[in-house]
């Protein structure tokens, strides 16, 4: 077969503000690969079938010589996040063609690995769709199930407050909270994402656009366990209304992404109310529970005991809009792209 | 006896800066008591002998439509905090006259409790100076030893970062650390309170009035361990230099308790380097470390294995001053009033 295009989505230009498809990312088909012919020295070809695109890519789209959490992403060089993609050669023993592999991967429709030691063989004895394993059943699931089993610390009739409740790690966690019993507060950016996160069983719900999160805090708080993917305004509205030995559990701070820093009024209830604040990180927490959330969580959610929307595009070429959009908030569910199918 | 003036500390007027003197409190000589007639109705009468002035005191000095962590101040009426007292007289058979008794008190010369139930009688059998007892003996010196015991969770090799370090909290931290053999980097407001800390033991201790904190945090970071009495800038320089895993200990901020809330930079910090973040607040913390606090401690002192600084005044008409000086930095050492001799 002769070679084809092998579109990639480039890192083009570090954004100021929110990331502009077209200008801080390119979609690019200049390169080709030879599927057949193309040598693997030991390794394995594969076709990316999903990618990702969470709110944390932000964090990799920077000037280099600033710090932040993530490897910054390279210009030039495609983007990259976790996805799922098939094996279409193999000169690997671990794997073989048809297999499925859940890892970190550039945003391109076909790739060569030398080693598959960073990814993980996904079985899927559940029959779920492969973008459920880089939602509901990937990263962002395995942050709320792991942040909330390391850091929640729920007792009986705790008050929780959950931010983008609509979200894949907000839903989640809004779940995991009802599931034992607890009273949810939860905000989300519109009324279609309010229904849903209502349909999940939060008993107050509301759009914070329209609606004062310190005023709702402080009818239906004290709080005392905070999940928080926003900082900024909400995350004062919440240090104002928690209860004495409140956990904060602060996973993002999308609201001071693509913004000046909000100040904080509320900081010392930190001190007065003695608080407990933890930044969630997956990638050093799921070691821990890894095993007991594939395990666990696939059954659950193809019994539908764990609900999930997502927000699915066809074709990497709108990798870029939908980059912007999750920073805006204009996603309704879990945003993936489906690169290819199966 | 006749009766004689009971001088007392009123709360005069709630301050929008820094407390004044004068304004925002007024010393008052209007009260009499008859020391030898006065009906005890089954109390004890106390001549208080130290009261002590701390950073704290600030936030009770509020509106109290204003939420705070502690009680508010009432107009006109005395302003009070930890002392020691010495019982003159006792209907109740707890305690004698010459008893010394710990506790909460009404800036005032004489007081009648009606119970000793909030009292602690203290043997002092190593004849320690009262005013140990509400400094290195007493609530700064317990929030030192439990929010370190409570929080800390310090490891071999870490680095410690302790704001305020020549003040009765940070100079017994400064101390805790270096028992256990960890690097300490310490920061005062003056030379000469730099002095006294390279004294105790902290291995590079500046002066954030003339070297940036963040600064010498890149330089001899990053830090492990954070206690922060301060807030603000400081604040912002260890988020930007903790290593990950971090814990900071929230014991005050008293950079922010006069001021225009500062915008903090680096709080995303707390998400991309996984940091525990924990309010200090002593009267939660010591039931669990009381014992162990009044059998190890008293002793290190009278040894001289923890060191401590004092910055008496004597006679209560000078507590305003102290309390302003307090929130300026201006003392050098545990502030502490002596209002009686024994």
């Amino acid at each position: 077969m002769a070679p084809i295009k092998n579109g990639r989505l480039l890192f083009n230009d570090v954004p100021t503000g929110y990331p502009e498809p077209g200008k801080t990312t390119v979609y690019d088909e200049s390169q080709t690969i030879d599927l057949d012919g193309m040598p693997l020295n030991g390794g394995v070809l594969i076709k990316i079938l999903v990618v990702s695109i969470d709110p944390y890519l932000r964090d990799a789209m920077r000037d280099p010589s600033n710090k932040g959490y993530s490897a910054p992403f390279a210009i030039g060089e495609p983007i990259s996040n976790f996805g799922v993609s098939v094996v279409l050669r193999s000169e690997n023993a671990k794997v073989k063609p048809g297999d499925h592999l859940f890892g970190m991967y550039p945003f391109q429709h076909y790739a060569v690995f030398p080693s598959v030691d960073q990814l993980l063989l996904l079985k899927n004895e559940e029959n779920l769709p492969w973008t459920a394993y880089i939602g509901v059943a990937g990263i962002p699931g395995q942050t709320a199930w792991t942040g909330w089993k390391e850091y929640a610390a729920p007792k009986k009739d705790d008050i929780v407050f959950v931010t983008t409740a609509s979200g894949p790690v907000g839903s989640f966690v809004v779940q995991l909270a009802k599931l034992q019993g607890l009273k949810v507060i939860a905000s989300a950016g519109s009324d279609e994402k309010v229904a849903f996160v209502k349909s999940i069983g939060a008993d107050v719900v509301f759009n914070y656009k329209t609606t004062s999160t310190s005023e709702v805090l402080q009818r239906e708080g004290p709080i005392n366990i905070y999940w928080d993917n926003v900082g900024g305004e909400s995350l004062d509205a919440a240090l104002a209304n928690a209860a004495n030995g409140a956990r904060f559990l602060e996973c993002g701070m999308i609201s001071q992404y693509n913004a000046a820093p909000y100040t904080l009024k509320n900081l010392m209830a930190i001190v007065g109310n003695s608080l407990h604040v933890h930044g969630v990180l997956i990638m050093q927490l799921l070691p821990k529970y890894r095993d007991e959330f594939y395990r666990e969580v696939p059954g659950k959610v193809a019994r539908g005991e764990i609900k999930y929307i997502e927000d699915a595009k066809r074709g990497l070429e709108w990798a870029g809009h939908a980059i912007s959009d999750v920073q805006r908030g204009k996603n309704h569910g879990k945003s993936v792209i489906i690169v290819n199918e199966e």
